[in-house]
């Protein structure tokens, strides 16, 4: 299959800066729980997990926002957390508390016995569901892969669930520095395994979510977070069945170390960095808009507002974008952030509608 | 009382940008959970507010750190609640949950109903505190006082309690900014009034807790968050008895934005700005450092951390501070957040005395 036969290719033109005639737009976690038809699914499956490890589910899942959107791109729906599943830390979820594990890891023992799950074994279900949704989006537009950052699953693995000040993983960081690398080290192997798994089956791009390498340090970021995604970055397939499959960067909370990100070998460089809503889109494209596109970044909150006011948010991030005609092409609309759950679906479909209105006008008067 | 009789006067020097022998340090959260004399005070008081509005215990409790600890500036205990608990909104505390408020806002109706409250009367348990520790203090280091936010109130006020995403409150924003503004603008005349009295009662120094100013986009930051706690630098007493006043504002997540923090008027200027632990402060310093001191930046999970690591990650952050002899005075070491309930004293008194020795190196070399 070849991103040339694509009838909507505006996401992939926008991450590799060609023109576009529109923003592309998509939305960090566009299916899921703010739809109604979402959780009538959900509620028959049983949980969360059961939905993700069912590929035909999971299928069906991702297609839902497209029927109600014009979305530019599809994503897998999944969960970042398979992989430390698959390790055998014992994944459930918690009703109103999020993800838990059963035997979290804390000590170099532990993590000395973990190894890079089999993506054909315990993982499967992961590239079938790819392939399934690839094929039934039938070129209309493209399907994004993802994997969690090595930092991320790690914060998760040893603290157990989710945590407030990573009290656990940061203590472990200043206790016992080459324990936390053994883990990061094994965590970024099969993170490659995982991505190049999906890029076979069908992933015509990739986002890493480094939720929470932004509460590191600078000096932790780099050495903790960041040169583990460099790592991963040139360890995947840079080009499938001859199309480029482009690569997101996300560190939410990680904008003042933009710079970083791109600082690297070609190879190890993203080919987007995402941008949450706390940093001005224009300022970023100055200081990394001649290396990468840029992916965000309005508040998810402004969801919650007067269609006046979600309008007037949705285009100042597009007008500051454009502020400048210099690296004009790279833009690709999203949140700053996943959606929230109380989001009206009527709220969105303006959104995405405005985006694509306002970026066109914008696009033909530069 | 005169700042020229202070025994040990290293902080405000800092926070003025003159020279000092070595780096002082103050914790936030120095008072509080992590002391086991603290715990034990606070179960016979019963509650968290009994020790707030309780000049007495309030000063013991602010007393207690400096006895372990060899500090440089002691901090009222208090809360930054106590306003919206004396505008009538009902504060409690729920165990592992944190504050709560009985009465929370949510129309403009109900924000017009809000009163800047007397700090004579409903507030008056907070000066006559400052009095009480300032006395008890008899010049040996200064007394800081604080203030929440406008803002970092607001979202309390709205949301009820701690929030994770904060959507009532920028729902409030996006679907009715007015109203929004017109909470802020009482917040902000309460919170001049309530340094006022913290000033006149002996407060040497202030600062303003801007916790959640970083959930907020650049606009909306300068719109909702700064431009207030720019009006209540510019309406508080800048001397008082012939000392100046210093000021210090921290925004949490907001290191993005410390060239809009000083760019404003000289009267709604700080003198200092806080660091959160993920940005450098050497770059901070060669943004802002020429017309303000620094504040920080230490990560607060590095005092769970071996001590080699933990006196590694101190040096670390004065080494970044004296980097470049451009402005090298105006430096407080103080951690990126508070301190965590967590933290062993022994950990707390190693920082303290590495922070002093380690500077008064640096500095003696520089």
């Amino acid at each position: 299959m070849s991103n040339n036969t694509l009838k909507n290719d505006r996401f992939i033109r926008a991450l590799l800066r060609q023109p576009v005639d529109q923003t592309p737009i998509w939305i960090m976690r566009q299916a899921g729980r703010h739809l109604p038809e979402y959780k009538a699914l959900r509620a028959e499956a049983g949980d969360f997990m059961s939905l993700c490890t069912n590929p035909e589910l999971a299928c069906e899942v991702t297609l839902q926002p497209l029927r109600r959107y014009d979305l530019d791109a599809a994503i897998l729906f999944s969960d970042i957390l398979t992989i430390p599943d698959a390790m055998g830390l014992g994944l459930h979820f918690v009703t109103g508390e999020g993800p838990r594990f059963k035997r979290p890891v804390s000590t170099l023992a532990e993590i000395k016995k973990l190894a890079v799950p089999d993506m054909g074994a315990e993982l499967k279900y992961v590239p079938d569901a790819v392939s399934k949704i690839r094929s039934a989006l039938n070129n209309t537009i493209p399907l994004i892969g993802f994997t969690g950052s090595p930092w991320t699953l790690a914060t998760y693995m040893v603290e157990g669930g989710p945590s407030k000040n990573y009290s656990k993983v940061k203590g472990l960081r200043y206790q016992d520095p080459k324990a936390m690398h053994a883990l990061l080290d094994v965590l970024a192997d099969a993170c490659i395994s995982y991505l190049n798994a999906q890029i076979e089956a069908g992933a015509q791009a990739l986002q890493i979510f480094d939720s929470w390498g932004g509460v590191l340090n600078t000096a932790d970021y780099q050495e903790f977070s960041l040169a583990y995604m460099h790592k991963i970055i040139a360890g995947i397939h840079k080009e499938y069945e001859g199309q480029k499959i482009p690569v997101i960067l996300f560190t939410k909370g990680g904008a003042q170390w933009l710079e970083s990100m791109v600082d690297c070998s070609d190879a190890a460089r993203p080919d987007a960095l995402g941008l949450d809503w706390t940093y001005s889109i224009d300022l970023a494209k100055q200081q990394v808009g001649s290396k990468v596109a840029l992916q965000g970044n309005m508040d998810p909150c402004a969801l919650y507002g007067s269609d006046e006011n979600l309008q007037l948010a949705a285009k100042s991030v597009l007008d500051d974008f454009y502020k400048s005609n210099q690296n004009s092409f790279g833009h690709v609309f999203n949140l700053g952030h996943g959606i929230h759950p109380g989001i009206a679906p009527e709220k969105v479909k303006l959104l995405v509608d405005t985006v694509h209105s306002h970026s066109a006008e914008l696009i033909k008067n530069s």
